[in-house]
């Protein structure tokens, strides 16, 4: 299995469409991803309670039916606008489910965007017959440009894989870049492949695999009400179906991690205002609860992202967030490396190797390990650092 | 009782002392509290497990001794320097109670400032003569800038209050202004009283009040390994003493509250880079774990903090915090408001008043509140705005 350049339209079957409707002012805002044929489908949503209205209906129509296709819009989340806001999606959907010829549970629908404002939903419905009408298999661009908010790039990636002798693609395609701290799922990234998979096999690998993934992406510890993760099945590849107990099972669930995995590195290399990617790997912890509560204590740490943003080797600050973390720890057994220099050891740092420090917090690509010597599980969770832009571009978000 | 001008040495038998030894290029960076009465003791320490040497030197004499003085230096935590670190505060200790003429078990030793670099020892011992020359009554102000790190201002605060019919004073003296999450204390927090107390009973108070005030705060949800909250009792008020079942008790207390809460407040006022304080009220929540959760999931979100500053009237942030919370709730039973005005209810904003947010946000104290109607229990917490100030602050901490 390798990468290979591509999107959302990679896959046999699959084609999209991007653009311009007017609730931004001049970048696309209006998506669409269409499978030609009725396509399996699963998905992760926000574990947010106080969620937007549309994840209720997405939640069912996965259920009822096969999916055809996804309606995205950015600029405006379409979340806390009541009654109102349902309505607005059951507008929507209808409007397009009519345009595209397909059943209305065979379409869902996803927002990113500002928060609390109604959806200038008669921008989108005049539009959506120029977007049903610009369907095609090379605006796979169009689509990633049409989805994302204050991200600086589009976020594309795919993979090939041999499955019983035929080629299955899957393709990711997803945006940042703030309000990133998942539980259950992260920010929009929807999936498409041509692969023949059944719906629990493939709910089970996209579970499986975002926890190893997006759920491990911090870049300000903010969940989102609008978070989903949607993965489309259609079937073209024509290999042997794929279920939960088949051996292509794994190969599959494998190259869905790839994706996602690279997913999550693009997304906290475009973090909003971020200037560093930062990886912090824990070994050695009691439990994996413990293991994920300390790296995200260290990456949700303000001090630590402003260390890194200001290149200060300001080292005590990680050991601080350690012992505060609440995590089982002996003080003398925990060790930690920078770019695999060891600095701290038997809970004290190794002089002669803090020096080097200061050139490794120069560096754009860094990573934290923490052995804590207490058990066997381990944890790799990535994040970036705080900086001014990001204050900025969050203090004037709709300013 | 009454809050009063006055500072750690306003109660009787206290004396105070500051001076410059060095660590710090020109402000004052050694400070001494003397009670030339052996003192009953209560603290309460930071719960960070990888933390200052001092910290279990202080806890051992407060148990085995009563106190006459604390050694205080700003500019160096001497956090994180091993066996030496150890010794360095032994030394010192030494020193001082040689030059005080007591023993070494009555005198407390505390730090703040760059955790990790070796504390310049000879600098402190070659002061400490000149700094007991100086231990005078009017000295509280230089005692209160030698402790400060960040702070723009000294923190101090005093009340008077009746017991007995004899005069009681408790003081308190404290610094900010970052590293502030408090789990079990915050920061270093210095109170005098010539209240005649039971050991027991003054830290039976501390406790209970340290959770309702200081433990209340969050400037950056980063916990310091020095933090530490220590009260002196000397009983030179000559008041009845206080034991734990004494009506005076009860009065004692929430004298201790007043000056604690108050010292709360200016320790957020004066928080690194704020601009704004922000008090969260949670109210109906259906444990005090839930409602302390809700406060601290929007006293520490980065989204919530940098729309105040930008003064960005982005409302939808702080409903989507409420969500992702964890706690337990229904949606349409969720009332929010900002400075009494109710924005948000039965999941959908009261459009009426969404415009009045705007001047609201402009504010330099704003309250949220947050009804979930699902239970009884309540609690306030206070926090700041998240800066470009903050960050400058924080990035270039040590350099």
């Amino acid at each position: 299995m390798k990468l290979i350049s591509g999107g959302i339209t990679t896959p046999i079957g699959f084609k999209a469409a991007g653009v311009h409707c007017g609730i931004k002012k001049r970048k696309l805002d209006l998506g669409l991803l269409y499978s030609e044929h009725p396509a399996q489908s699963a998905a992760v949503f926000t574990i947010n309670k106080l969620n937007a209205p549309h994840i209720e209906i997405d939640r069912k129509n996965i259920k009822k039916s096969k999916i055809q296709a996804i309606l995205v819009n950015s600029g405006n989340a379409n979340c806390y606008n009541g009654r109102r806001g349902l309505n607005d999606v059951k507008d929507l959907i209808k409007k397009l489910s009519k345009s595209l010829k397909v059943k209305e549970e065979s379409v869902l629908f996803a927002s990113t965007g500002i928060i609390g404002e109604p959806l200038p939903t008669s921008l989108i419905k005049k539009k959506i017959p120029a977007l049903v009408g610009k369907l095609n298999l090379d605006s796979k661009d169009d689509f990633a440009h049409a989805i994302l908010t204050t991200d600086t790039k589009i976020k594309q990636v795919a993979i090939k894989v041999k499955l019983d002798n035929k080629d299955v693609i899957i393709a990711v395609c997803a945006k940042g870049s703030g309000m990133i701290y998942p539980h259950m799922a992260t920010t929009l990234c929807f999936i498409a492949t041509d692969a023949q998979i059944k719906k629990r096999a493939l709910q089970k690998a996209l579970k499986l695999n975002i926890d190893k993934s997006l759920n491990l992406i911090s870049v300000d510890g903010d969940m989102s009400p609008n978070d989903m993760v949607i993965a489309l099945a259609n079937g073209q590849a024509k290999n042997k179906i794929i279920d939960i107990n088949s051996k292509s099972f794994i190969k599959f669930s494998k190259a869905l991690y790839i994706v996602l995995n690279r997913m999550s590195e693009m997304i906290i290399e475009d973090a909003e205002g971020a200037t560093k990617s930062i990886k912090i790997h824990v070994t050695g912890a009691r439990t994996l609860k413990d293991a994920k509560q300390l790296a995200f204590a260290i990456a949700n740490s303000n001090l630590v992202k402003t260390a890194f943003y200001g290149e200060d080797p300001n080292w005590g600050r990680i050991i601080s967030c350690i012992g505060s973390s609440g995590v089982y720890l002996k003080p003398k057994k925990v060790e930690v490396l920078i770019d695999k220099v060891k600095f701290f050891k038997n809970f004290e740092p190794i002089r002669s190797n803090i020096p080097k420090l200061k050139r490794i917090f120069k560096r754009h690509k860094i990573e934290i390990t923490v052995n804590l010597n207490a058990g066997n599980k381990v944890i790799n969770v990535q994040t970036c650092d705080l900086t001014n832009e990001y204050v900025k571009i969050n203090a004037h978000y709709r300013t």
